[in-house]
């Protein structure tokens, strides 16, 4: 069984659970042989859905998770109290090695906690950083970190810098990942106090290629592969995309539904429309890896349909092919080794 | 001459000045009778222009100023060697008491830095915030503060709040404007030790209406009227708003010019979405007024036509007559009052 890649998937977490977590797992398995899926939750309402589809029987295991964590319940508690919950086996899964990735559209702050609670960070990493794929006018870069450690360090930004710059090298496979700083100036002093701090310790950092500070304007344009920021601004930049995207989008959509007129141009360009929108659509490429543990965690959209959760599956499968975590452990071991030279 | 507003424009500042500077200022001028316009500039150059427009010539006095700061040029040094440029003379203007506003589409930093320098703060105000108003979904709100003080404390947030709503209220007819405190989650206990210090003071103070956290995603939809952040934070989301913006325009429009079908689309829907992205347009509003100064400095957009120099102006006449500043006089007095009897 060690050919395939096991991906533990939540199926109780979203608002489109379990029937678009199973539908996308049912995807993944027909995309690539390599994909083996355990599939968290109630066993019963896995097996009706699963009775839906046509699928390899021999990559499919399902493991019965009778409780499930709602979204808006306060994440340290659940992920105590909530043992046998979807989100906390599929986490023990990989904490035990029966699982190499953990891929849940369930609530963020349990994720982020169980994460780092139950599979636990690598010997060495600061902070575990939750690094969305964002999508941008030439195709995607990575934000880290959006997670809910506020407050950072600069050391912590630049061991993100590093490995954000793994992980778009082997799992996007962008060679020399340009790294930006999220500034609000192009000049080495501009910004506050983390920032300047920051800027000299991420020039000198020998196993990135720092382009300097990046002005949020620039992000949609993709201005650099890493975007390298404290998870309070990450968030900010995250859900502006998210919001300015979806207000727009309404206007747009009332303006063409406002006339007979502009309802049959609307018909018209539709399809054009729909190819270029497409782009921007941050499920097209999987969800969020929590970065830094002793196995992949993945967070998906809660609104997460069958084709992110693929995708999602499939971006597992190149974390684990290109050994991401032993490329992580290999610069945490260069470093201690340098920091005992000096 | 003092029933009149006397407003001072940076001629020479912007990359469209002086043309679309002194064609807002005509336009101005011929909107409202109460405005008195004073051009700084050099003198020649500014009656070329004039000279292309019928205006009321006893509403307009031109102040020569021979030198120019550019955009590129570092603040501090520019606003102490350049004496003569039309920002810094427009800045004396208003610190001599004869103007009651200065208006610029120059440099942001050099306004910024030369506002808190030659207009001075008033007495009690520990940091002066730029507030530019964002358009969102319902109208227009305020972000206080997007300036260059970065790492602000919790009590400079509470003055924001205060006086951005004392500006909503007078400058643009809200009565009771909402004020919400941009943060990563909607519980109190959310976010960076900056909003959890500066929660529970916002939720103490008598003079605003807070309604708790806003998250970034809300707020194109308008969810307050009020944004408190500080400034590294409203940098970000201001500039989050126009590159998503830009960049989705882009696209659109080149989805909209792929096809010949898509082309004659784009003819039939041209008008409603016109109408449609002129909500979203910053510059309807007018310019970001610097406040918490002995008089006022607003900063429009470098690219600012007429028509955002036009609002800008009527603008600064509505925080004239309402008496803005001595509104924030009263509550800092009353503040002072309040410390002394405990």
């Amino acid at each position: 069984m060690s050919e395939y890649v096991r991906i533990a998937l939540d199926a109780m977490g979203g608002d489109n659970a379990p029937s678009e977590q199973v539908k996308g797992a049912v995807e993944a398995l027909q995309a690539d042989e390599r994909v083996f899926v355990i599939l968290v939750g109630r066993e019963v309402i896995i097996r009706g859905e699963l009775s839906k589809h046509q699928y390899p029987k021999d990559r499919v295991r399902i493991v019965d998770a009778p409780e499930v964590i709602e979204t808006g319940e306060p994440p340290v508690k659940a992920i105590q109290s909530k043992r046998n919950s979807s989100l906390v086996m599929g986490l023990q899964l990989v904490h035990q090695g029966e699982a190499d990735a953990f891929v849940s559209s369930g609530s963020t702050g349990a994720v982020l906690v169980g994460g780092q609670a139950i599979v636990k960070k690598i010997r060495g990493i600061q902070r575990a950083p939750l690094a969305p794929l964002i999508p941008t006018a030439n195709g995607a870069s990575l934000l880290i970190d959006c997670g809910a450690s506020v407050d950072a360090r600069p050391s912590h930004l630049v061991q993100f810098a590093v490995i954000g710059s793994i992980y778009m090298k082997n799992v996007m496979g962008i060679e020399n990942p340009r790294v930006g700083l999220v500034n609000i100036g192009a000049e080495e002093e501009k910004g506050n106090a983390l920032c300047k701090e920051t800027y000299p310790l991420l020039s000198a950092c020998p196993d990135i290629n720092f382009i300097g500070n990046v002005e949020a304007r620039d992000i949609p344009y993709g201005a650099a592969d890493v975007y390298v920021t404290e998870a309070f601004v990450g968030n900010v930049i995250l859900k502006m995309y998210e919001g300015v995207g979806s207000v727009m989008l309404k206007e747009i959509k009332g303006a063409l539904m406002s006339s007979l007129k502009s309802k049959i141009g609307a018909l018209l360009i539709k399809g054009a429309l729909k190819t270029t929108l497409k782009k921007f659509d941050s499920g097209s490429y999987g969800g969020a890896p929590l970065l830094g543990l002793k196995g992949l965690v993945v967070k998906t959209h809660g609104s997460a349909k069958a084709n992110e959760v693929k995708n999602t599956i499939l971006q597992c499968l190149q974390f684990k092919e290109e050994d991401v975590n032993g490329k992580i452990q290999e610069y945490l071991a260069a470093q201690k080794t340098a920091e005992g030279e000096t």
